[in-house]
């Protein structure tokens, strides 16, 4: 089963195009976790638990744990997911990107040690540096393509001679050549409905993970229009701190999941 | 003391612009480290002894370390680099690109976890995901450019409707928007030196981070003449595999001092 197929069967099986982004920030954890060795696990835990009736899979962000020396937490989280809601696909955020050699690394890190069913990587170093992640065939590779932050046009917004930005020719640098066999997928931020558009246009019914509703601002509604594939389905849509940190009182558990659950609903009644 | 004071203390002490990178593969180590659990840091140690007569900084590439889940062993490594060569600077190789929150937490890993003195990272993503790193007023942010892999052509050769290529249009928005205290620098590969002196002719004296000679190929004469500034420095030239694996018997660190010596020795005999 390939990546593709794997989000097709979570897509189905789970009614929702939700998913959870985990961005563990210590200072916003629930008095109750304070002070706790194991807090990072703890929480992300919580909001795995309470979250998983009503999405499609799971996205942690590697760079919070990092920051915090966490890796050993982040590797019991992954295996928890692995082990707890086996339908449901783990993304590691990672957005990695360096030559060959070094990026075979990168996949052992991202597809052996944390178990990852795909990893977020960057383009800018061109075909060679993703190759590696495609070798690992049952996995998924997803691509940098038009990200939800204000700089991200100073790059991908620069145009080539016919007038196609950097985002579309790498968008269609992905589908046309870097994925031969169900595995890859973009990002692109919701942040920027139009362009989510013009992205689904060029790539067919390709995954999309896109971040940015909930606390980046981007419309469901507009995000959801635009990002569909033919088959109604096609989308990762991310949100991270508005469910993580929806309450910082004692009911953390609740309020995440009452917000994972109306943002599925609200991604939902959009689509027929 | 900003980075680019930094190096150029290191450049004028050291007598070399050669860097060492510390990508620690632990299938060619040499045969007593085998079985060793501290083995990583001990050649990473050894190496960074060996060698550091003869160079201008070290370099670990993050991703050999969290491949071996040995972020414990590049943290000792980091601690040994800065308390026994404290005036060789140590440049964190990541290649991190991210969205601002996010990549605040990966400065916090590069600058605070490891106490590296600069980072490198990826400009796909635009001015606000290299901020983060630019708000550490004393350490250094090294901008992929042109790099040294086949596939860097991929994007970085796009060119806009002037011709100019990506990989021009990052080196003078770096040098023109970027830097605001001498804290950036670029990578450019030693496989394109025509490459590099279009870039070195764009951005003044600004450091260059320069791999690919040795196990890469590129050659030391034609990346001298190119990218060296109007101080005759302003390259940090790594060379990873080929000082790292110069013997796989007991003798490697004197096979790493050795490649090392001739390295720098080479790089000054092109420099008058």
């Amino acid at each position: 089963m390939n990546f593709h197929d794997r989000l097709d069967a979570a897509w189905a099986d789970s009614g929702s195009m939700l998913m959870v982004g985990l961005d563990p920030d210590t200072s916003r954890f629930p008095p109750q976790l304070l002070g706790r060795p194991d807090a990072v696990f703890e929480f992300c835990r919580g909001i795995v638990d309470a979250t998983a009736p009503y999405v499609c899979g799971f996205k942690p962000q590697i760079a919070y744990f990092a920051a915090l020396a966490a890796e050993e937490q982040l590797e019991a989280l992954c295996r928890y997911i692995r082990e707890k809601h086996p339908r449901l696909p783990l993304v590691l955020d990672a957005k990695r990107g360096d030559i060959g050699s070094t990026a075979e690394q990168y996949a052992r890190e991202a597809f052996e040690r944390y178990g990852a069913d795909a990893v977020t990587v960057n383009p800018y170093m061109g075909h060679d540096s993703v190759a590696p992640y495609l070798e690992w065939d049952d996995r998924g590779v997803i691509v940098l393509c038009r990200t939800s932050n204000p700089g991200g046009s100073d790059l991908q917004f620069l145009e080539d001679r016919d007038g196609t930005p950097l985002y579309l020719r790498v968008a269609s640098m992905v589908a046309e050549k870097w994925d031969r066999g169900g595995q890859c997928g973009l990002v692109v931020g919701a942040t920027f409905p139009q362009e989510i558009a013009k992205v689904r246009e060029r790539v067919g019914d390709m995954p999309l993970l896109i971040p940015g509703i909930g606390a980046q601002g981007g419309s469901v509604p507009d995000t959801v229009l635009a990002g569909r594939n033919s088959r109604h389905t096609g989308m990762m849509i991310n949100s991270s701190r508005a469910i993580l940190y929806a309450s910082s009182g004692d009911d953390w558990r609740d309020a995440a999941a009452r917000v994972a659950r109306e943002t599925r609903d609200a991604i939902n009644a959009v689509t027929p």
